[in-house]
């Protein structure tokens, strides 16, 4: 393996058999578990780091899929040998949730009582049923505690339930790019995604892929994860063609941009599971069980805390970190935060800025 | 009529029989534009303000429809007596832009060499073109010269677009909310919209209204209109019902106020005029005639501006109104410029602040 990349990296599938309770008061009769690891887990099994992935993410973090050698991991550029997560270093983890359509049982799996699709009779799954079934996938894999838990928006909440779920089994919690829960303006633009989603009359039949729908979603999705000046570096106002030719096709190369990405996403990602996962990002609150007081939700954490924005990001922007970070200050635990200055918007936390890249590494390597 | 009311209004109907050539190098066989006035045109007829509408606005912007008593015009928090446009002293004209859906020509109105409805055949206007008929509105008229010409939004860009193409026709600029030409940012939430509509099987099959395509562009439209901190105010995370019931159904209050302004607007709007008035927007340019320099293109000018933003504007935020701002100054012309402290969004020019209203009011009174 070169120092620089982790090669193919073959999944595994964890099955489990017994019943799982959900928050919703619904139950799973069992699961399966997608995942990749990359690195050794150490004999005292303390270098141990678990991979949360956002919306449209998967298991497939880092490295190259047996059947893809032209496209790495999502997370590629920050995991691997000498990375942010050093897999020379640490021995890391990365899944696909429960609900997803990457290998997970989700929408799209079989549904072992009726011997067909679950589709819109999946349960809707939560932040804290991810917590849950990452927990059981720890104690299958014989890891006594996290050295880390890390992820980026919808992984860094997963980051933060963590934490608060289960206080003994973490001991830092890497929370990039995230919010403490989801603004009504989220929310909003979650709910113009499903809408795109459920009125397709693909979807409504309940027959076919509802792929325009689908793509409109990803399309919107897409906008809030740019910066306006990331945009206007790529596109500005460029035109697809010599001149404008005033009619209703593309005209400027951002909508030629978008329609490649919505036409691109929408052949391969499952509608269900687009729908559960902007669900479980509108109902992540867990100061909902605190009576909304996020200083109090925090008080048993134990970890050591890292709480990562970027400046350009308006879709979880600097301001929605900094309230977790001040109610980690007041709940009077350890936290460092930095903001990474960027033109990137949301998807900064994809990219290995400098900065961003050394601020990771000096914290996962300090004792704990 | 009160002091404060402007009463019933009733629209009349200015029809044009010439030719009307386009900026795309089409034809328009004549036209109707439909319009309000409100106060009285002065014997010298020096005291006329043309008021432009935003995107999905009409000629209805003041008093009351004569067939509807509850719902006043859109400005008419701005427009009556004593108000920021103040019809005890001006002479108001208000139309609704060619290819609009409220009386004006538009893909809506009957074809007279086809005796059918334009729909998709009904050419693509530019801000351009609004401000050529709306020249031809004012010779009919009989006003020498606007007093002033306002909008917000789409409306101020029409301002704008007047002060450049007929200097000696307009005394004072009011540009409201606007920018001197859309961002990648603002075209890509613009083909969003275009591509729910036009990927609507109703649409694709022509013979339907697209309404659920309408009320998606419409709800996305909504949320660029506000900003983050309103939807905070007015609905934050309220739940709909007691509980949460972890249901693809509406939970939040946001996600029911959104359909609800989708389903209302798409029972009333025309879709071919949403993809007009879209493509309107993002082919304005004004300096793409003067090489791409703003500043150049205002060299001719001769009006007064004065230029609105509103800090909590996203859509066409405050650097974007500094961008006119900037090159007017550099253009060596008189310009006023108030940045608005509000907390509504883009929305913010349609509601009767303090400091706003004073100061159209102050930029109108004053000599020219």
């Amino acid at each position: 393996m070169s120092n620089k990349s982790l090669g193919i990296v073959k999944p595994e599938i964890f099955s489990y058999k017994e019943n799982f309770p959900l928050e919703s008061g619904k139950n799973l009769k069992g699961f399966d578990l997608i995942y990749e690891t990359y690195g050794e887990l150490s004999k005292s099994k303390d270098n141990a780091i678990l991979i949360c992935h956002a919306l449209s993410g998967n298991h497939h973090a880092a490295g190259f899929a047996p059947d893809d050698d032209k496209k790495p991991g999502w997370w590629n550029e920050l995991i691997g040998p000498g990375k942010a997560f050093d897999s020379n270093k640490f021995f890391i983890v990365s899944l696909n949730n429960l609900g997803g359509c990457h290998g997970s049982t989700g929408p799209s799996s079989i549904d072992p009582e009726t011997g067909s699709k679950f589709g819109k009779d999946f349960p809707l799954v939560t932040v804290k049923d991810w917590i849950n079934s990452q927990n059981i996938l720890r104690e299958f894999l014989q890891i006594d505690c996290w050295h880390s838990v890390a992820g980026g928006s919808l992984g860094g909440m997963q980051a933060l339930q963590w934490s608060i779920d289960y206080p003994e089994k973490i001991k830092k919690a890497v929370v990039i790019a995230a919010a403490p829960k989801l603004s009504a303006q989220n929310i909003a633009f979650n709910e113009v995604a499903r809408q795109a989603i459920v009125t397709d009359p693909n979807f409504e039949k309940g027959t076919h892929h509802p792929k325009r729908g689908l793509g409109l979603a990803r399309m919107l999705g897409h906008i809030t994860y740019l910066s306006e000046e990331v945009m206007k570096e790529k596109f500005d106002r460029d035109l697809k063609k010599d001149k404008i030719e005033y009619g209703y096709g593309i005209e400027f190369e951002v909508e030629s941009y978008l329609r490649y990405q919505a036409d691109n996403f929408s052949d391969k990602f499952d509608a269900h599971t687009y729908l559960l996962m902007t669900k479980a990002l509108d109902y992540f609150d867990p100061s909902k069980y605190f009576e909304g007081d996020l200083i109090s939700t925090l008080e048993n954490t134990k970890s050591e805390f890292l709480v990562v924005s970027f400046s350009s990001d308006w879709r979880f922007s600097p301001k929605r970190s900094k309230e977790i970070v001040n109610s980690l200050i007041a709940a009077k635990k350890s936290v460092s935060y930095v903001n990474i200055d960027s033109y990137q918007g949301h998807d900064g936390f994809l990219f290995p800025d400098d900065r961003y890249v050394k601020t990771i590494k000096t914290f996962l390597s300090s004792n704990v």
